[in-house]
Order: structure tokens, then C-alpha cells, then sequence
């Protein structure tokens, strides 16, 4: 089942079953998914991220891969939605796609073992972890780098785990070309680990997400392109980009 | 003219005039300061914090003066209040206090000119940057460091910034005993830099908090310690702290 958050014709918010022919089911009226302002799946506090979980990306940005996985975080200014245009921050060479499986957890949460991980988590989405290089090398912390407005697209739908394969496939496409082809059972450090480690230190409340890392092939974004990120099982996330230098 | 929220006796959420005899004027009625629960001043969607800000303070944790702010985020899960119990990581060393005042925002605001940076600001609160130096000495973003539960005790009271000088103390307190003792015109990066400077890459929301750095004299934090934050001109933020290991 995947539900997906849009705003209907009339302004309402709605939460739905989006079926994959293109159509929206949501209390008892049908709607056309190209109708409709879809909005991200969820309403996170907050974006957990991690970094350098393909050890094939870690190697193309030159780092070694963390012996625990390396957090960072992305606020809610950072969200965007499936059909945005995403405004990249002025006068920077180097602005890069990362396409990321999101864990979006659905109860409030502390100190999970990677056990009873699973009983946290409400489905899988899209993510693309838009990365501002220039600020990211040069920084202790990466806020100018990766905290940005509009440095998180997310959706278009959250997806139940059973739909998804442990090897499903990660894609990023720009202007319908291919960039990045990994996969799910490549990552380093599991989603169970990942959300035992985070709660360790940070209560996840419902609606937060947790962006699991990208494989490689990350690449350059500029003004006008179409950006979609795939995952296996889950769907198609699309969005454009503009550079105002 | 300052502010506190409070859960008032009956349970409802209340904001209201704070006098420093320690009565608050809220909906017509009068309540005492000790009666209420009281609330962090504002409801952050996030907390930027800056490193660093002071140079004797980076000077005492061996780093140099930065060329631009240090940034880095506390998410809501850090927030605590006045009078709460503050609960710290376990099995750490080193976790310490670090006095700051925090800058209020009151408008949601991006692109903010150092001129016109005084608009967007709602008032002046304190905070405590609650650090685990354990894991921020080797973390790349300071995440199970700086942005773990109950890691930003804030207020209590949002002061206008009329009353507060601009050479203002910026004090704390372990079990009575003095540690910091800083002067806001100490700081490196003064105020409307610095919301400048998170503004031309993230959108800050009503209630959103800058928290300034802190000044030299941070020490070490241990179960049963009363804190107290002081900054003249706002007030006293209280709390205590257990660990349990």
C-alpha cells in the first residue's frame, strides 16, 4: 500500500492510497494524481542523515568509510515535495544529487534495539540529499552544505517495507539521463543499526526520517534540470531545478 | 517587558508578563512563578547554534578563531525548560555546560541584510549548550555531541532586547559555584551577522532560535548538579541534571 499527502483542487489536505495507474483514492472520492499539488509524505522535525553508507561513494569523494555511521541533519526548511522547483543556493560551483531510500518512522521513539527496529518504522520513501559542495568541504558541521531551503525533496508516497526488496534498486536520473544505479543491500551500516544508533541519543518522533546514505555516481545539478529519483518498490520522485547566480 | 509560558495549575499552556518580583500576569489572572510549569520560551523548528563565537573559549578546547560563523543545529527533541530535570548520555566522560544567549526569531525570514536584522528578532532568551565532548571530538557534525535529548535547556522568560545591554554578562552556575563569567560584547560574530549569515541558506520560522556561543569556562557536568544560566538584562535559567549509567 502507498499512501501519499496532497493538497485536492478545493485546498484540503488529504491523505491517500495512491494506486500505481495514477489515481488517488482518499475518503471515498477518486482523484488524478496529475490533478493534485502532492505534498512531501510527511512532516518530519527532522532529517537524520547519514553519510559515507556505500562504501563505492565514500571511495569516489575520497573518505574512508566510518567505522559507526556519521550523522548529520537536515531541519523541515529543508523539505520539498515530488513536482517542486527546487532553488539552489546562489553562486556555488559544485551542488550534487544524492538519491536516498528515506526511513519515515511512525512512533515516537528512544533507545530501539535493532531488534524491534522494524516496530518503528511507518514506510519507505524517496530522498534526494541535495549537497552544496563548496560549503560541505569547508565546514565542521554541514548546515550551509546540506541544511539549505529546499535541500531535502522527499516522496512522492510512503510505501509499506513488504513492497520494497532488501536489494531493491536506488536510481537517480537528470534530464532522463542515468547517474546513479545502486542498491539497497549495498549499504554499510542496516537500517535496524541505524535507528538503535540514533535513538541511543535522539528521541525520532513520528513524521521524522531517516535518510540512509547514497551509492555512487553522485553528479552536478544546474539551472533547469529534471531531476527523478527511483526506488525499487516505492516510486518515482521527480523534481526540477533552478540556479538564481 | 518579558514573556514566559507556563503550563498554568488546570493544564492549559499560557504565555504572560513575567515580573521580576516572580509573579506572572497572564489573561487577566495572577500567577506565581513557583505555582507553574514553566515552558521553553518558544516552540523552535530548529536551534542554529554557533561554535566558537568567543576567542578565549576556542582558545581554551585548543581551536582556532573561525573565518565565518561555525554552524551547527539542535533539533527539537534537545529543547528542555526551566526547572526541568536534564537527563545526560550515558556512559560518557566528558559532558560539559556552555553558557550562550539565545536570539529569538519572530518573523520567518530568509535573505535578512546585517541592517535590517533587529525586524526579525522577537526577544533574547538563555540557553545552555549541553556538549558531550566524548562523541563531538570525533564526530564530523556534531549530532550524539551537541544534538541529543534535553542537550539545550532554554529560557525561562523571552526579555525584549531594549533590556539587555550590549556588554551584558553572560554567566553559569554548577551547584552555586561560578564557572563562566562572559560579556556579549566578547563575541565574534555579533548578532545581525550572524542572521545574515544562516539566512542566505536557510529560511528561519517564528520561534526559532540562534544560540550565540559561549564564553570561556565551560566545565565538566555530573549526576546531581544544579545549573543556573545567567545573562543580565534576561534572567536565570535553572536546572538540574541526572545521569544514569
Amino acid at each position: 500500500m502507498k499512501r501519499i499527502r496532497f493538497r485536492d483542487p478545493a485546498g484540503s489536505t488529504r491523505v491517500g492510497e495512491y494506486d500505481e495507474s495514477g489515481t488517488i483514492e482518499a475518503a471515498g472520492r477518486t482523484y488524478d494524481v496529475d490533478a493534485v499539488d502532492v505534498l512531501p509524505p510527511c512532516e518530519p522535525t527532522k532529517i537524520v542523515c547519514i553519510g559515507r553508507n556505500y562504501a563505492a561513494h565514500a571511495e569516489e569523494l575520497g573518505n574512508d568509510v566510518p567505522d559507526r555511521p556519521l550523522l548529520f541533519l537536515k531541519p523541515p526548511n529543508a523539505l520539498a515535495g515530488h513536482g517542486d522547483t527546487v532553488t539552489l543556493p546562489a553562486g556555488k560551483e559544485s551542488i550534487e544529487h544524492e538519491a536516498e531510500l528515506g526511513v519515515v518512522i511512525g512512533q515516537q521513539c528512544r533507545n530501539v534495539d535493532a531488534a524491534d527496529a522494524e516496530d518503528v518504522i511507518a514506510g519507505y520513501t524517496c530522498v534526494n540529499d541535495v549537497s552544496n559542495r563548496d560549503d560541505q568541504r569547508r565546514e565542521q558541521n554541514w548546515v550551509r552544505g546540506k541544511a539549505f531551503d529546499n535541500a531535502a525533496p522527499i516522496g512522492p508516497v510512503l510505501a509499506t517495507p513488504e513492497e520494497v526488496p532488501d536489494d531493491a534498486s536506488v536510481r537517480s536520473f537528470v534530464n532522463g539521463e542515468r547517474r546513479q544505479d545502486g542498491s539497497l543491500d549495498l549499504m554499510i551500516f542496516e537500517i535496524p543499526e541505524l535507528i538503535a544508533e540514533i535513538t541511543t541519543y535522539l528521541t525520532l518522533e513520528p513524521g521524522d526520517v531517516i535518510a540512509t546514505g547514497t551509492p555512487e555516481g553522485v553528479g552536478p545539478l544546474t539551472d533547469g534540470d529534471a531531476v527523478a529519483i527511483e526506488i525499487e518498490g516505492v516510486g518515482r520522485l521527480e523534481h526540477s531545478v533552478v540556479r538564481r547566480d
